[in-house]
């Protein structure tokens, strides 16, 4: 039941945007009453959240690769991915800014999906850390903001083509900064 | 009369959003006649990029400190109190992401936008690299998107705080990685 209402609030999302959404539509496309949708999840911003967070845990899988240039790559490769695909993230973002982006619900909703992204991808730095490969110390979610940031200032501001060589580059930035310990809590 | 009309712009675009801007509103606020504004910019898009350069261009103006570190801090520190001024571009961007965000000329006036600021700052990186503060061959636009980007990611996607902190830590991330070498155009 949960996979079948995460999958109809993400194709009523990008098919009619946020604004339109309600946990009704959302239980009537998956085929289940609203009530049953109401016993899970106090809300719809509830739903959303939870529904988004599973979608880029499927889309973007924490890598272990043995090094952090190689994790860090796999993470900002699947990011660059999952945003150039139809059904992926580029649509799910869109939908969400589309008449919504002022929303204090949607505001919350993205920030708690930030956040959750940064907590799955914790064991990438702290496995660099205890192969000393980045100073101790180094603040992930801080580095993870490092190396996505200009990701999203690409396909949100300037509208650029963002690729293999637009992730690398955001990793070889966030390396660079890391490894100079521009990364710390500490630095602030 | 230009003035008048990018003020005129600016207001009905904060009040009301880019959905219900028009020129025949830009003008009768601003007091003039529409065909006079016609005769000045080809369309409303035209009018938009000259409107929102200009307020960029007064609301952060080039530094020229002396040192690299002194320069981009101002520039990140001005672009952090531009946002936080209601005034200021926070507003702008909020009306420019309000239901328009998806619109192909708004995209196109933003990214428009985006080029002209970088072009303005690019002495900043051209005198650093004259001083030998940073390594021949770095990229002022590459440079200043790095700088820029962690900021604009609080402030469209986590909603997290921006404050004179998190100017000096861009500006500590983005020194940290030109010097090191990863802003070259040959490291892409």
């Amino acid at each position: 039941m949960r996979a079948a209402v995460h999958a109809a609030l993400l194709a009523e999302l990008v098919e009619k945007g946020y604004a339109a959404l309600s946990v009704e539509s959302v239980a009537q496309r998956a085929g289940v009453h609203k009530t049953t949708v109401y016993r899970r999840w106090k809300d719809l911003a509830a739903l959303l959240v939870d529904a988004l967070a599973e979608h880029i845990a499927a889309d973007i899988p924490i890598p272990d690769t043995g090094t952090v240039e190689g994790d860090l790559r796999a993470l900002a490769r699947a990011l660059v991915a999952s945003h150039a695909s139809p059904t992926g993230q580029a649509a799910v973002l869109a939908a969400m800014f589309t008449g919504a982006a002022h929303l204090p619900e949607v505001a919350a909703a993205r920030r708690l999906v930030f956040e959750e992204r940064f907590r799955r991808a914790e064991p990438v730095v702290t496995r660099a850390i205890g192969r000393g490969e980045l100073p101790a110390g180094t603040d992930p979610a801080e580095l993870l903001k490092t190396m996505i940031s200009p990701i999203y200032f690409r396909l949100l501001l300037t509208g650029e083509p963002v690729d293999e060589d637009t992730a690398d580059q955001a990793v070889r930035v966030t390396l660079a900064a890391a490894r100079a310990g521009a990364l710390l809590p500490a630095g602030r």
